[in-house]
């Protein structure tokens, strides 16, 4: 599983002040505690510094950059196309763009720019509508997603659908949807190299222990053919429960990787 | 999920002791543990006892029932028709007989009592020739089971199937296996009321932090329908598993039983 960081996220707490403050250490820390835990991708969203959006996006990747050095892959996380531009222009691995939708306003200026940077990009299934409720619908917006990727002439392999996770405290039947959708979409699209991620920990928003939702759900997903998750990879129980799947699933052979991470754990 | 504690069985350590010097604290102990954690049935099994294996089984359910009551369930777990034979006349709830094989030598004498004591019956997918290794050898010994079973007039119901988990430390292709065994037997004989149950730790035997691949094997499992496991239900990392997995798969309605589960934990 492709995992991507969370924490250097505008709306978590600290991180605003952060960089209002240009508290470098607090993002160097957050960068190194990331990748040290197993993260692949650092996200990087600054959208809540509003007009400084741009400014502080590419302070945070110049800092993250220092920390981590140039190998280090970022998400560029935010609303505004500019903002992305600007972002993108700074990375020096492969980035993944974080999001486009099927609404013209996300898709037609930022696929451009996945192409330009042969980015990955996160398309989550939901167009001018709003959020889907069922499987046909996301599979639906799945394929539009497709659609307008290989219309732009990028490859289907950059491309991560986020079948959009809603938490069972409102609307219990969304996990069985969100599981089915990847299902589907993996049988439907894998071949071609249609991916898929979610933002993992909304399932369980509003409900008590949400680490264990969070797990338990984590693993049907695995099974089901999930790719990606954006996860707090500081976390150690969802850590080994990604490291349990790819055991019990075989993409980990010999478990090798299962026991390297419990050792270092150990120590 | 049908929760089999699986404490009281004298291969664990502290048991045998506890049998030999009818210990009644301890297996008073170990009976109020698991209920209290949420078992739904408890296994006894006093085979290392050998020659006082009878006398050691009735022993221990006469102190279960005095402990627990007799509305509690118990699994008899004995190689020796003999001692099943004994268990089950003690047991006041409806028992489950723990296990049947293909093997006549288990199924010949064994079934018979199953349908005199309206019991529940593990049926393990192994015959005379040893341990499967395939799904289609698992699902081909299923469909004796079914047979064996109908045959010996018992219903389809009382029968829960286990597919014999083995551990991935060895044979990684295993837990694949058995998840796609419990599916194509829900699939199959589902609907005339087959049950799947497993030995869920043997999947992990061997490995460091065996509690994460129990845990992710758990929720793949259910996922797939299994219906009962033995596990130790005084591990609250595995009874939380369970439960956030009927609320994402929706079988505990609004997520009520989960919150409960947490609630009482946190007290």
């Amino acid at each position: 599983m492709l995992v991507i960081g969370e924490l250097i996220n505008s709306t978590r707490k600290g991180i605003k002040e952060a960089l209002q403050e240009k508290d470098a250490s607090r993002i160097r820390h957050l960068a190194r505690k990331q990748l040290d835990a197993g993260a692949d991708v650092l996200d990087v969203n600054t959208a809540t510094s509003r007009d400084q959006e741009i400014d502080d996006m590419e302070w945070a990747i110049g800092i993250i950059h220092e920390e981590a050095g140039g190998d280090v892959r970022l998400a560029i996380d935010s609303p505004k196309p500019e903002a992305v531009e600007h972002g993108l222009g700074k990375c020096r691995a492969r980035p993944l763009v974080n999001s486009i939708t099927n609404d013209p306003k996300t898709s037609e200026p930022l696929l451009p720019l996945v192409k330009e940077h042969d980015a990955d990009v996160i398309g989550l299934t939901m167009g001018k509508k709003g959020m889907p409720k069922t499987v046909e619908e996301r599979v639906a917006e799945a394929g539009h997603l497709i659609e307008s990727v290989d219309k732009a002439g990028v490859a289907l392999e950059r491309l991560y659908i986020d079948p959009l996770v809603m938490t069972i405290g409102s609307n219990q039947e969304q996990a069985v949807a969100v599981l089915e959708t990847v299902r589907t979409i993996k049988k439907r699209w894998g071949q071609d190299g249609v991916k898929t991620s979610v933002g993992l920990s909304n399932v369980s928003y509003g409900l008590p222990r949400r680490t264990a939702i969070n797990q338990a759900f984590l693993a049907m997903l695995l099974q089901v053919g999930l790719d990606a998750a954006i996860v707090d990879p500081t976390d150690p129980r969802m850590m080994e429960i990604s490291k349990a799947c790819d055991a019990l699933l075989g993409s980990d052979d010999h478990c090798l990787g299962y026991i390297k991470y419990q050792r270092q754990r150990a120590l």
